[in-house]
């Protein structure tokens, strides 16, 4: 039995699979579907709660003649232990290589969120060991639905969002900003969209509060195929930007520290994309991935305006997912 | 894009229409079935648990070749921000009107079931506004599976089962009786069940414990299509009735005072629908909306006597919920 | 109306009956799937968490063209009353006889697993009424996904891994073996195995600590048609066996006595089954039903290796659903 190929990070795909999943999309946007996944199932397991992400997926798999399995990890399993080894006398009564080979028995693909709440370590979070766990034991295709590090389905919603709405994106400016957000989130969104926004020739700002900066080895990477600015200060961020893409992340410099990090976070309640703000663009379309909190992280007027783009990405999901799926579960 | 037609309540519907649902359900009932919604998806979101109308739902879809995307608000989502304008850096992250939106562009459709506890006061709760919020919002189709106002689908489902077993309701007598429970529910289906037989033109009896009124506009508003009649004594309503349909519903005198009217509620066990009761009746038909409190609503052996309906009540679920989806997702 | 065909035992089925399913089974899983079940859906209910059962339950439904609908009774539902004539003025709102009625208005099977915890009594869960309630009120067939007493469609798929790799059973020897675990389970897979194993002509040893017999009528029941030692050392238990099952189950003797139980299965940790142990066997094969709790129940190395059928085994539950599906459910 060959490996099976797997989608953990769109930097898994060459950029000509990239290409021909966004023309895909497109096309299926469109309207062109058909039932190419007639009689395969798709297992999907969340490890938190999802609106978007499932209900896309789910309707994904329908619209192409396919079903889905939904396992919640609250209410329908527990805890699944991941030590290699491991003397199984504890609170886990399975082992995830046992319950990914088992389901791999079952269904023709997995796609799995094991994003979580930060860890008490950086360092470790980043090593993304659940997806891979998953991956690594099973004998099916695993999607990344989103993880510690990456949302790479959710970054090939927004370059399709971002070419209909602009064309070419070669050359053209992103403004990836910071803002006020109650809740800490992982720097997922973010850091797919910056390695997809790279690949395709995008300018790249990167305002944040000092404090709130990017992983350093994938701001490097993206740096080594485009013009990357980094910069802590929103107006400077977006100054002729044709994109401001809006997203909160949590402290690296507090990680692990919620008391710290929550009083420095409460200080930044003016980062808030608003009119003003957008003025300083060029036409500069409004992007985020959602949930959204209305003028905490943007005023209703910008994310209701007509340079929204934020229900077409959030369409997208599915257009995209289904090129994917096709893709990887065709037989 | 024109605004969809939603169904919030019966009287959304012409008479017609409402007509050719049931004989449309009627033929469906029979053996009718076509995969009339291939490749549709419809979503159903669930502010509390449901069986009935949940596995009718899901099977209704399913038999005419579509799909259910299943949201429960515990399980799967958050708590949902409902003010215009509200400056969300609280517990909800994220606004219905987000949901509704981006829900419809993957769906078809959205039948969504808002009742709940009741507030403070019943003012308030009687503007639906959880309902309505959702219809204004999406651009798909949105189906009330009971609101705190009404529950147009089990209305339909129950106009079926009278005309299964009367034929025409013109002039024939309901006898809508207030039954003990020692949990309050919401009036919803009294009220759908009222304004629909008033449309059909039977003649309605409302017996009640005093303080156990039904909204006063509701009963004005069937009193302008046909005779009704209210009265505190369960024999005195049920007097020569070809139907007897035993609901409970909460108190509107002692609207959102739990404690007062739990009080209340205890002394009034003797509203059970028993032979004797039934003995005054044309032959009457027992009606209960399911779930049944056996022998505290009704007892045992009229309920599962040879004029109970309250199973073809319950199968009609599934037949009538079908010739509306059909009616309102095919293209 | 006749009574529908249940499937709550295989006791329920006659020896030609399993024989034929089985055959279906390899032949499916040798690809031969049709749409036999298309517009047919199964109701799923489930009294507590499912991974394996429910993931193959519902594929299996996919796959012959048939839908799902899952109840789980945490989420989806409450309480059910099981007396008969009860006065339901307490916490359950609803009796099972209507429950299971109204569904089997609207699925063409019911699955469903009612194991739980113990209570204190055996006499009173070895009567397994759950699952027979569900059965006496349904119009449809009923599927027993696990109960107190048995777990019928796990033997099946136990039976077709057997065969698969050894061949005709008549004269094989299983060695059914106890082992530590620190959550107690119902014997249901033991005794489903035994009953299941005895009727193919097995030889079977039950090797188990002293406290731990199973059930003495269906051992009893079990030697009527086949050859059966029970012992209380793993070690001869295994001797030249062709398989080793290994299964933990409650103590009869301490059954709804949980402390005591705990405090004596504590000193039980050297049941575990090894590479030294497996060396006594005839090339001994292993199973499991799964989760299993590795170098608790088995070791690693065990588990891990050539002569581990316990993927073959998990794998089968989909083959054998289908062949029960299809042979229950289609008309």
């Amino acid at each position: 039995m060959t490996a099976p190929l797997h989608l953990i990070s769109l930097n898994d795909l060459p950029q000509a699979e990239i290409e021909s999943l966004l023309v895909r999309a497109r096309d299926l946007k469109r309207g062109d579907t058909q039932p190419t996944l007639q009689g395969k199932s798709l297992g999907l397991i969340f490890f938190n709660p999802s609106l978007r992400t499932r209900t896309s997926c789910q309707v994904a798999m329908f619209q192409l003649g396919g079903q889905t399995v939904l396992l919640s990890s609250t209410a329908d399993f527990w805890d699944l232990e991941t030590q290699e080894g491991a003397m199984m006398d504890g609170e886990k009564p399975e082992h995830v290589k046992d319950a990914a080979r088992v389901l791999a028995r079952y269904v023709d693909g997995l796609a799995i969120r094991t994003v979580r709440e930060p860890g008490p370590r950086y360092r470790e979070d980043r090593r993304d060991e659940a997806i891979h766990l998953w991956a690594r034991h099973s004998t099916v295709p695993v999607f990344n639905l989103e993880s510690m590090l990456w949302h790479p389905l959710q970054a090939l919603a927004d370059l399709l969002a971002m070419r209909e709405s602009l064309g070419s994106l070669q050359g053209k400016k992103l403004a990836l900003t910071w803002t006020a957000n109650p809740q800490p989130q992982q720097a997922s969104v973010a850091n797919s969209l910056l390695l997809a926004a790279a690949r395709f020739g995008m300018e790249i700002s990167i305002a944040h509060p000092a404090g709130y900066e990017l992983d350093e080895q994938l701001v490097a990477e993206a740096k080594s195929s485009t013009k990357v600015r980094e910069c802590f200060s929103m107006a400077e961020g977006v100054e002729g930007a044709d994109v401001v893409y809006a997203r909160s992340w949590g402290s690296l410099k507090h990680y692990g520290q919620p008391t710290v990090e929550a009083a420095q976070r409460g200080k930044l309640r003016d980062w808030i994309v608003n009119r003003d703000l957008m003025a300083r663009t060029r036409d500069g379309r409004f992007m985020n991935a959602m949930p959204v909190r209305r003028n905490v992280v943007v005023t209703d007027d910008v994310i209701d305006g007509d340079l929204s783009l934020v229900y077409e990405q959030a369409e997208n999901r599915l257009h995209t997912q289904k090129a994917v799926l096709e893709r990887f579960l065709r037989t």
